[in-house]
């Protein structure tokens, strides 16, 4: 049977250039070995067996993940080394208590004296020897206890006093480095990630606690970190596929973008220079993360079916099924002979993880001598 | 066995109130009944066979679909007259067909002469028998072609050449309605919308060509046109759940929106006034529908978890799977005490279409004088 080509596909799809996404791990991956810390890659960006296996095959040390479904599926795909980086309520508690019985070395983490006790108690109960991770907050952007409150010494004692649960570190993310675009604040930004983390971890030992893990973490701080002493780990999720984002946070370039949406131009309004194609915001997501970075992207990047890009087209509209395509600057008037009926386009993501989340399953792309080569349909995930 | 209760839902979880939408599918309807025109609902927005029969029960004639996907399933369903309303892209003919030939009464769209040729050819050359309608463009937002233009005619012989392919009518949305919020407004433009589309029909009649459909719609101009004078059906979607941007534009209040997600407090930022909930915008969506509105939501506006609605806090931002909540003006330094870790509470969406696709099922929710029931789970699909 031959190879399945583009023209096979249904669209809108989500392809992955699988040289450009190995590409990727292999740069992260060596990046780590190099600063001599374990990695943990974020697989919240692809929900994907066959991707966090490339990714452990490379090197990576277990995976982190979003959601208590993703720990289900990925354990149950043979994974057992998971950090659920996301606060634990308590009523999510008995779910993850189900995976580590069953057998998965499920991480937990806690930012407050309240959740903490929540999961003491649960753990005697039940007798769940959960691992608990403090939220340490490097940067204020969104969750986690101060390095140097008084907070975080109270969690570690509360995690620390004979139950059935154990104090297994710190762990902290600069997410707000996504709003930074030199490598100076970027190196400024992994160094305050890692300073601080690595200070809550000391405290944590003066206190008498134990805090063996320190991990930290975020594509533009891993990629940008110069040195990571007192650190054992980091996280990083987008890396993988790279986005129109990440372009403009300079941390890859528009040629390293691994994922893309397959796109059908089905109509014209050449009156204003318009193609309309089958993409909108259910495929592209609504995500308009480049809206406020330094070169706005629309809904996406265009480029040919082989993944050329055509320099100043985006998609600059999206309804629900339908992404309008224009050229930045002057309107192209013969934009239904340059892009006809029929034709078959590429769209690079503003965000990745929100547009992959659109698709029920990614299509490997291979480049081959006779061209772009359809591989294996990788299924992902989604819900909770 | 005792009714679920919203307590047993893992969160982030997708609700309906079914008294509201119930509610909304009757106000529709009774008003389409009161001026004569046939309804033919747009099940994109909930993708949900059983809410489409709900639809049909009240007394919608056929459904409108946005994906051949949606036709597919829902036909699987046993519903079979279905207008796909995005215009025919040449490569999904061969789908399309083989829904024909299995006994789908499937209508489908062309705006240019290059589309319409490529129908008649596939039709000619296989013998389907497309029931095509032209889509008009009455208000410039997106496709279509101009009322009064020459195209109209020259698509409308294409179809007309005694092909297996046929003409089956005109058809037109309004989309620009939804930058509206007057009553004065609305009424105009959905009175536009009529006019444009009632005299690209009468132009085709004039040129001796059929047009026996003359369909319209969207919910704003569907919820605001004083007469449909020559128009013969009329197609809605979203107010089947309404939602903020539509409370915004003026067609609903608040206490109509028959979707929200249920969240649970995960932790604090107490001096930032911050709650931190497990819905991000994997679970809302990136849809910012309202933030150029006259009233901007956020993410969301907050509910208790019975539904009442929290005045003034919203999801201010939202990563991944993080979403925060403030009070909008001072901040909320108790807000620990008002929602502590584990709390339960319901978020309205900006974008009920964008919202609910994040979902793969809704939880139908029931009002008892005990409070509120968990009925029955309502699977949605996704994907092309």
């Amino acid at each position: 049977m031959d190879a399945m080509q583009l023209q096979d596909l249904n669209t809108p799809a989500a392809l992955v250039d699988t040289a450009r996404m190995q590409r990727n791990i292999t740069r992260m991956q060596q990046r780590m070995d190099a600063l001599s810390v374990a990695f943990r890659p974020h697989v919240k960006t692809t929900k994907c067996i066959a991707i966090a296996q490339a990714q452990i095959a490379a090197g990576a040390r277990g995976i982190t993940v979003s959601t208590l479904k993703e720990a289900e599926q990925f354990f149950a795909a043979g994974i057992t080394d998971i950090l659920y980086a996301v606060g634990m309520a308590p009523p999510k508690l008995k779910q993850a208590a189900a995976l580590i019985t069953n057998g998965c070395a499920l991480k937990i983490i806690a930012d407050s004296a309240d959740s903490a006790s929540a999961i003491v108690a649960y753990a005697r109960q039940h007798g769940t020897p959960f691992e608990v991770w403090i939220e340490i907050d490097t940067d204020g952007h969104r969750s986690g206890v101060l390095p140097k409150g008084d907070e975080l010494i109270t969690i570690g004692q509360l995690l620390h006093q004979g139950s059935p649960a154990t104090l297994g570190g710190v762990m902290t993310h600069a997410g707000s480095s996504y709003d930074l675009n030199t490598p100076e604040a970027l190196e400024a930004m992994a160094e305050q990630e890692r300073s601080l983390c690595v200070l809550a971890a000391e405290r944590l030992r003066a206190a008498d606690l134990p805090c063996p893990v320190v991990s930290v973490g975020s594509t533009p701080t891993a990629l940008s970190a110069q040195q990571l002493q007192g650190v054992t780990e980091v996280r990083a999720g987008v890396y993988v596929f790279f986005d129109l984002v990440m372009t403009n946070v300079g941390v890859c370039s528009l040629e390293d973008v691994a994922l893309s949406v397959l796109t059908t131009v089905i109509g014209h309004q050449a009156d204003k220079g318009w193609a309309i194609v089958d993409a909108g915001w259910m495929a592209m997501s609504r995500d308009r993360g480049t809206q406020k970075q330094q070169h706005d992207y629309g809904y996406g990047q265009l480029c040919d079916a082989s993944g050329q890009r055509l320099e100043g087209y985006t998609l600059t509209g999206a309804n629900q099924e339908h992404g309008i395509v224009s050229r930045s600057g002057e309107a192209d008037h013969n934009i239904a002979q340059h892009f006809p009926v029929g034709t078959q386009l590429r769209i690079l993501p503003n965000h990745a993880c929100a547009t992959g989340a659109q698709f029920p399953e990614y299509h490997a792309i291979y480049q081959k001598e006779s061209g772009q080569e359809v591989g294996p349909t990788w299924p992902r995930f989604y819900g909770w």
